[in-house]
């Protein structure tokens, strides 16, 4: 998937070239014209966007993050701002006026349609990351006893309007969902049916749920769009496969992201300044060495067997090292399972039975690869000590690796910041005292 | 999403209450009963599933992973294999084929009628992981220059055979893919408009093509199909959107596996055997210890320093620990970044200088923090050789695992590989020998 032959936008830009950037962006496909407009920095992408021709410039708005769509609209004049709101839809429109200053935000929401400030402010009411933020409030229904064929009358009339015409959320007077139809039902049905016969039970997701969880939904049913609706089950809007999709992508890049010991920035990588890559990474470590700073002490506390047999000093990095990827295989594995739903919290039991099981047969395996060069480097005692250290740890790391995202799940932290980094670092610890506890018995230090 | 009010299935399958099981089976939604499924032991699996009816046993089939799938059979009557088979979707029958030992997957497909056979095998043909495994060919097209009247009708009629109506190509006379059109798009046109004049461009993807890079296309269009064409843009079938999703969790949790330093089961967590998790995480650790070797080394060439100032060896793990960290932060970061395509290769220089500057600030903040502390303990000198390794330590760490996942993907190996294990273990060796040569320096040793 490698371009390589192409002129360069940035290039193109920065010689001020716009007739070429122009003509450069309209050969792209969107997505493409999307990764290139993300590349840039600032400056350069409100360049490049402002050569877009009208219809594209609203659709490839919609798609930048929001953080990028905030930072695009300080850049535009302000009479192109206002059209540009006006055309998003009104969940995009919500996301955006998140990131805005709250006094830009309530200006823009001034400047809109009633029609359509009323849905915005409808989206804004919801909790952030819960559906109702992220569903179309312009949603097609059926009433209760219509007919195929005018059923099919209203679509046609409705489809303008209407993020999809595909799923019919199927509604009784007190616009309570009772069932829905796909518009290939309707197609394939006699025209002279009552809706009522042919329609499905509604699979529903009520717009204060987490839209990672409503997307799941979406996904786990093969579903092309979900009603959303109140506690009531009174419909409010729609949750389409795309934006469902959207959602799943979103939380996996804050996932890994939280896995790898960082805070999501939301932005793509090219376009975020090294000072924000700094700010979203430097919390994490100045906790960490914290944490680190208990090995500081453990070491301190066996300096005098360290100083007596500094030979021990040669295998703590391979030990504790071994002892964290351990310990990281298991927690991301765990953490993995607990967001497919494949384990549950009152599965910590059997959980924590496999992985020490699992833990035991790993450091079984690396105990025997170890011993024989360890043994001819270091003698047969510290062979022996590092074997079972080996064990140990690794039992210890799989075991905790295996525990803690489910602990952290129960005390209602999200997994994926037990990562890697957090379980390496308690391993590293606990790691060394067991070391040198061994060390002591077998060598009766 | 906790479930605990609910009676256990397995508990019922125990206890040998079939009565009870399938109708504990009736009341779950789909996915929910996925789940249930998946969490017992393949012969609990078998029993609840027997238990299934008909209709839902066809679809519950369908949805669990060919590992599965392949292990269930073997514990179903023949005659019921063949039933099953035979009512499975092309593409999912060929990854199920894939699964089983070959005389089993001969046996199926001779006992197929000679339509599916023939679709079973034009799917079996292309490469593993390509998009023409996991496309549907029951396609409905239209030929060019048909009304919409008449394309109408031929989507009523062709509506039971197809996997999706909502997105039809429009082929000329040698198949060719010339257009697309959504059935919204027919709805609203006049009937005696040809579909030529209301079709737009297609985005096809090509069979051989990876099925992940189809899935995002899928995604990243925000499409509901995308048709699926040889080398001559000749329609061969079609990728739907849900199929696109389970694609897409399908390869995240192979990306999740495989950044923990495991081999991807394809298998949810609970129905993987102890000894089928020992396989998939033994080799990556045996060679992550073979490189740990290395550590073993460093030290023991400076083993003599060592020996002269023990207190050198209280901060290595803190040094190496914090170094490990630092590069699985920047090795996530741009791990995800290359699966995104916000970077490709020939981005490595802007992607080192950035990740350079990164891990000089963040070493910087975290030798300040460490300073004093690292004095008191330690006294001045020791503290100074730690704060100036903690810095370069954590610009080599940021550096390399920045850099290291474009080169892996430059070289045609999966950037997802190069997880944060291999990122720490390359940091331990090389930050040892950073610290040493600086203390070296520093203490005049």
């Amino acid at each position: 998937m490698e371009r390589t032959d192409e002129p360069d936008l940035a290039a193109l830009v920065r010689q001020e070239d716009l007739r070429a950037v122009r003509e450069r962006l309209l050969e792209l496909d969107l997505p493409v014209l999307l990764d290139e407009l993300e590349r840039l920095d600032a400056r350069a992408r409100a360049v490049a966007y402002r050569m877009l021709p009208r219809a594209a410039s609203v659709r490839v708005f919609e798609l930048l993050a929001p953080a990028l769509q905030s930072e695009l609209l300080t850049q535009l004049r302000s009479q192109d701002v206002g059209l540009l709101v006006a055309e998003l839809d009104p969940d995009d429109r919500a996301s955006l006026l998140d990131e805005l200053p709250t006094s830009v935000a309530r200006e823009l929401l001034t400047g809109l349609e009633p029609d359509e400030r009323r849905m915005t402010l409808a989206v804004l009411g919801y909790p952030p990351e819960s559906v109702g933020r992220r569903m179309t409030p312009e949603v097609l229904s059926l009433p209760l006893g219509i007919t195929v064929a005018d059923a099919l009358v209203q679509v046609r009339e409705g489809a303008d309007a209407a993020e999809t015409i595909y799923m019919l959320p199927v509604v009784d007077p007190g616009r309570v969902v009772v069932g829905v139809v796909s518009l290939r039902r309707l197609l394939v049905t006699d025209p002279e049916t009552v809706v009522d016969a042919v329609m499905s039970a509604p699979i529903t997701v009520t717009a204060t749920l987490d839209q990672e969880v409503a997307a799941r939904s979406v996904r786990d049913h093969g579903a092309l769009a979900v009603p959303v609706v109140d506690a009531e089950d009174r419909l409010l809007g729609v949750l389409t496969v795309d934006d469902a999709m959207r959602i799943l992508e979103l939380e996996e890049s804050e996932d890994v992201a939280r896995s790898g010991g960082t805070v999501p920035t939301g932005r793509p990588y090219l376009s975020t300044s090294v000072w924000r890559l700094v700010r979203s990474r430097v919390a994490w470590l100045l906790i960490l060495i914290v944490a680190a700073a208990l090995t500081v002490n453990v070491l301190d506390y066996f300096e005098d067997t360290l100083a007596r047999v500094v030979t021990l000093a040669l295998f703590v990095p391979l030990l504790i090292g071994t002892g964290g990827n351990v310990g990281a295989q298991s927690a991301t594995t765990v953490i993995r399972a607990l967001a497919l739903d494949e384990v549950r919290t009152r599965d910590v039991g059997r959980v924590l039975v496999r992985e020490v099981a699992v833990g035991v047969l790993l450091g079984g395996a690396l105990a025997l690869l170890a011993f024989l060069p360890s043994a001819w480097l270091a003698g047969v005692d510290i062979a022996v000590v590092l074997a079972i250290s080996l064990v140990a740890v690794c039992t210890l790391a799989a075991g905790a690796g295996g525990v803690i995202p489910i602990v952290a799940r129960r005390l209602g932290v999200d997994p994926a910041v037990i990562s890697a980094p957090f379980i390496t670092t308690f391993v590293d610890a606990t790691g060394l005292v067991v070391y040198f506890l061994v060390a002591g018995l077998v060598l009766g230090l």
